[in-house]
């Protein structure tokens, strides 16, 4: 009923990203904050320094006290007061006289110039604190300039960037008490398949539970979305189709899992046939995953992942993932690559692009990356151990432990640009 | 009125992860778990395979049928049933019968192997569909056997581990409704200065607004707790005892800031005295932080970090972090840490270890990290960037662009021991 026609990835992620529109603005406290993404630059809302200050303890002083200071002369300027956190001179210094200041503090009215404290002899006379200074100070000098670091109305942070602990400092730095981001798109993840039993259902012969909805639900959530998990339900066409269009309605996003492929209760093309959905692509040049099916629905979008866990997995990551950080105002939505070294031999070939499931490790600063379960035994343990996609391109003969491949990290916080995700070795064309 | 004795990183550490007990124990359901670590072991509740079950499309056959077959003289069978997904055959396959079996699918009763879909040539005989196989098949051949993956019993993710979307895969498809973690610890932030302004108060010379509260409280979220913002305080010190004294109550975990250096507002020293509290250290041979304090009463423990923000990112990160961590009952609770390079000039001098934060950049699989805030005109923005800590050893000279550090990473979920983190390079020895 669909013509199943494969495209290359970049080709699909080009189509997708077409309805990738910014959330709804909305504005939180820098207690909330962290995790989303800035949807306004963050504006210096006061110049740093925010006034004249003294980058040393040591004296506030008038420069031209000092203009015959020598060793054998000294200028003797008498201490008629100190400045401690928080506090301000009150009154103007005169002639003959310093202040005590600590770092960071406010430069007297009156001093132009800061003499550090190991730069000057303490005596008394009369009871009263002297300082010795045996040099000419210059004006300006040991003063740190309102505005000199930032001037105010700069653009400390653009837009899109990610809200981590640094960025929740400047934000208090520049008196945010609210922070503009885009509200997480609320996803629906419904899985399909008369397979699948519930977590406390006890096994029946050729029955698995349902692990696919838990997984996406945990994925959707690293990605920043806020995912809502709808349920399961078995291959049936008229409950599919149902329970689609009224979950549709309630959501920003909607995930399904299984009912992608040719079998004979493969009911999504059918569904998105009745629900006169724009179907973006049906068939992807890659594995796993190449059932992966995006349709958009009033400008809505439905992934329809693959059953197959690996395939629900791979094609989150690649399709969803970007389309959720781009709804949440990222600048750049797509998970970083890089180059790493292969951690074991890989033997299959690749007449497709693949995007296998890997573990990275950082040894003495190079990457290396190993595929999550290479043999039998391994495959269920080391799933808990992924965090990355290792790319095997199409063509890419059996690759050996040692060689360089290029992979996709899951667990970073930053993300590059579409461009970047495509350029050189990732390309999928 | 305490005697200040520095002592090294590691010892400090050391001292205070005698006080890291897992906290109390709750069962989440795996929507709920991602992010939290494994409380208990996860238990294979059965083994993988769940039942026998064929690895190919093909067909399940007996073995025994197709003893004498030969390319001349074919066994034919005739096929009388197809397993599809979640579907299992009724009754058992008799002598000279095939079952169209779906990969993934359980062996019918009295077929003891699988034939590729490839290997047979399908024929009408009658009008019903036969299979003719051309070879004698061996008993067992092409049948995944239950358990031959993983036996049930099986611990198949130890204690301990952080829980990711490759985690939560496993606890669906091993039943887990209910999921052992560690509770998040009630993490109090109370921040400590005069110099504090709220982030909605105007500017007033001498005062800059309340960043550190506000940043820790992100951090701590980033390790995992469960931050409480307790406010701000004035240098006060019967308001601040009030306040520490009453707060200590209602949280597991106590983290202030300001207060412990030896001006004459640094009241922490006293307030500790007056709890009667056993301060572990006061302290360390370290830039920044090197006035960080940890206390314990009663068995909690108080994070007394330094006012000055980097001293107190840097203090939550190697202190407090750590201890979060294993209170989570994470296996391995320190930050990763690994070689980079460093990608600008750092030539301040280190007579004592320094940890600065910078900026992680992977760039065909090589680390860099380049310090935040080496010029003056960057610190503010570079704030935002900083992802990790470098290490710069006590006694190393000026370091070069291109140079080796050691850096440890800070928006990693994965997490090492404290023999790891101590070991070579990062040993504070």
């Amino acid at each position: 009923m669909f013509e199943r026609k494969s495209i290359q990835l970049q080709e699909a992620v080009t189509r997708l990203m077409k309805f990738a529109n910014p959330g709804e603005m909305e504005y939180l406290s820098p207690l909330e904050a962290t995790g989303f993404y800035l949807a306004e630059g963050l504006v210096a809302d006061h110049p740093v320094p925010p006034f004249d200050r003294s980058p040393y303890d040591g004296f506030a002083i008038r420069s031209s006290d000092t203009a015959r200071a020598t060793t054998h002369n000294p200028s003797v300027l008498k201490v008629v007061g100190e400045i401690g956190a928080g506090q301000v001179f009150s009154g103007t210094v005169g002639e003959k006289e310093a202040v005590r200041i600590m770092t960071g503090a406010a430069i007297p009215d009156g001093c132009d110039a800061v003499i550090m404290i190991e730069a000057v002899r303490e005596i008394k006379i009369d009871d009263n604190l002297h300082i010795q200074v045996r040099r000419p100070m210059k004006a300006n000098k040991n003063i740190s300039f309102t505005g000199e670091d930032v001037q105010q109305g700069t653009v400390v942070a653009e837009a899109g960037k990610y809200i981590n602990p640094g960025v929740i400092a400047l934000l208090a730095t520049f008196g945010y008490t609210q922070v503009p981001v885009r509200k997480r798109p609320a996803t629906g993840i419904l899985v399909t398949g008369s397979e699948l039993l519930d977590l406390d259902d006890p096994l029946e012969p050729g029955k698995i539970r349902n692990s696919n909805g838990y997984m996406i639900h945990s994925q959707a959530l690293r990605a920043g979305a806020e995912p809502i998990y709808l349920g399961k339900l078995s291959d049936d066409l008229e409950t599919n189709f149902e329970s689609i269009t009224t979950n549709l309605k309630k959501v920003d996003i909607l995930i399904t899992t299984g009912g992608v492929s040719v079998g004979d209760y493969d009911f999504m093309p059918e569904i998105f046939n009745r629900l006169g959905a724009n179907v973006l692509f049906n068939k992807i040049g890659m594995r796993p995953g190449s059932v992966t099916t995006v349709a958009e629905k009033n400008g809505k979008l439905i992934f329809a992942l693959s059953g197959n866990p690996s395939a629900c997995y791979v094609g989150f990551e690649l399709l969803a993932r970007p389309f959720i950080r781009a709804v949440l105002g990222a600048r750049h939505p797509f998970s970083p690559r890089t180059t790493a070294i292969l951690g074991a031999d890989f033997l299959k070939k690749n007449p497709f692009d693949r995007f296998v499931r890997g573990k990275l490790e950082l040894k003495h600063g190079t990457l290396f990356a190993t595929p999550s379960g290479l043999d039998k035994s391994g495959v269920v343990s080391s799933l808990a151990e992924a965090d990355c996609l290792i790319v095997f391109l199409k063509g890419r003969k059996e690759s050996k432990k040692g060689e360089q491949v290029e992979v996709i990290l899951l667990d970073s916080k930053e993300s590059i640009s579409m461009e970047d995700f495509f350029a050189d070795k990732v390309r999928g064309r």
